[in-house]
């Protein structure tokens, strides 16, 4: 028999003025998001940006472990003074900001007696009810404090601890997609594709976003569902449409 | 005598499915950004991306366009059943959704009387009291609405719209940043980077990015100011405290 999943949601918050001030392009949002529909079968939705302000990350965290399953933070865990990010999730869950008992005999065997001074004891410091997420690149652990999983702001570091996350997620409902790709302008099929989307309502969102390839204007109809079953039953639609239009599909 | 500019701030609403779920990489927050702060002395302060659902469309701009002195949205006003932007922002500010006057000349007078479908039609409707935001590359307008500016998702649109914004913004204080590039890691600068940090708490923030070149390990030190002399305050104890430690620049 196979095992019944449900819907599970995440928000991501990235903790970083370097990403609101336009230095540093992101690319945590689309490798988590990715990550957590294939592997976990959970679906990111919301993201919010945010500067390294005590006061708005305790508000953010607060908003948002209440409205979805998960949040994942990034950014901020590091051991200067612009990384509040775990003193701030204490405080916003009420917990004391305290020595992590295992985050800090990995980090000093890490380092060394000797070299670890007070920038790396700073990464062993936690909301006091936090559960390490080990980082297999540079020691530095992240970690889970409730519904809040923290992990570090630089992407080969963040991609390399992710798997670490999985033993703390509840799995759900993959969310399937399938895309094709047709030479027309949207206006061309708007009216047909908004009677597809309401006849599929429940079970399929539908998108459509324009392209520009080979010199030539097209439209991607993305439909997206945890049902592989109406996904089939909208693309038999799609195709449908494609035909009587007389549109040609760009194939990949 | 010198003009005194105040702070001004805005927040980036991204209205897309295709964000969120990482299917496609977000290009348009790092270019708002930089040409808010650039051109027109604005900060972004916060950045949320959503899904489209006009629910969670009409909570967010009536939270954000409150807290903010601009909200710019991208995305969701295009021709198909998926864009519901305007007409989530008409229903915020309980404003009438119909069609705008000037906005149906241009996209009739673009598409000429017999190609002006239902779909193209969509692109004139907006809330009542939208002003708006020329297109020139490809007609459909933006538009603002109250303190809310719509632009499109497409990024090479987007660009070519956004110095068609400026004539509704309030010219604010601009944010200088120095960087300086480190060979060194985090936890030997941190103590020293606090005590630079808390001498210049109101007018400097000091942020720290560990970054990764010529197979070497280092730390970009980035300063943000509206004052171009507290900045250089700042630098000069940066580089004073880099003297001390024996560390190498790495100048680019």
């Amino acid at each position: 028999m196979k095992k019944k999943f449900k819907k599970v949601n995440a928000a991501i918050l990235i903790i970083g003025n370097e990403i609101l001030s336009g230095r540093t392009q992101d690319k945590n949002i689309i490798f988590i998001s990715n990550w957590l529909n294939s592997k976990c079968g959970i679906s990111v939705s919301e993201v919010r940006i945010i500067p390294d302000v005590e006061k708005t990350i305790i508000e953010n965290i607060k908003t948002l472990s209440k409205k979805f399953n998960y949040v994942f933070t990034t950014g901020g865990i590091g051991p200067t003074h612009d990384d509040i990010t775990a003193k701030s999730i204490a405080k916003a869950f009420k917990m004391k900001y305290r020595f992590h008992t295992e985050a800090y005999k990995i980090l000093e065997s890490y380092y060394g007696k000797k070299k670890f001074n007070e920038g790396r004891k700073k990464m062993a410091k936690m909301p006091s009810e936090a559960k390490l997420i080990y980082n297999p690149s540079s020691a530095a652990p992240g970690f889970m404090t409730k519904n809040v999983l923290s992990l570090p702001g630089v992407p080969s570091i963040l991609n390399s601890m992710i798997e670490n996350c999985k033993p703390y997620l509840i799995k759900g409902l993959k969310t399937y997609s399938r895309t094709i790709n047709l030479f027309t302008v949207e206006s061309n099929i708007s009216k047909e594709l908004e009677a597809i989307q309401l006849k599929f309502k429940k079970f399929v969102d539908i998108g459509s976003y324009p392209f520009f390839r080979l010199g030539k204007i097209g439209v991607s109809v993305v439909s997206r569902s945890t049902s592989m079953t109406y996904l089939s039953k909208v693309n038999k639609d799609l195709l449908r449409l494609v035909k009587s239009k007389k549109i040609k599909l760009l194939k990949l």
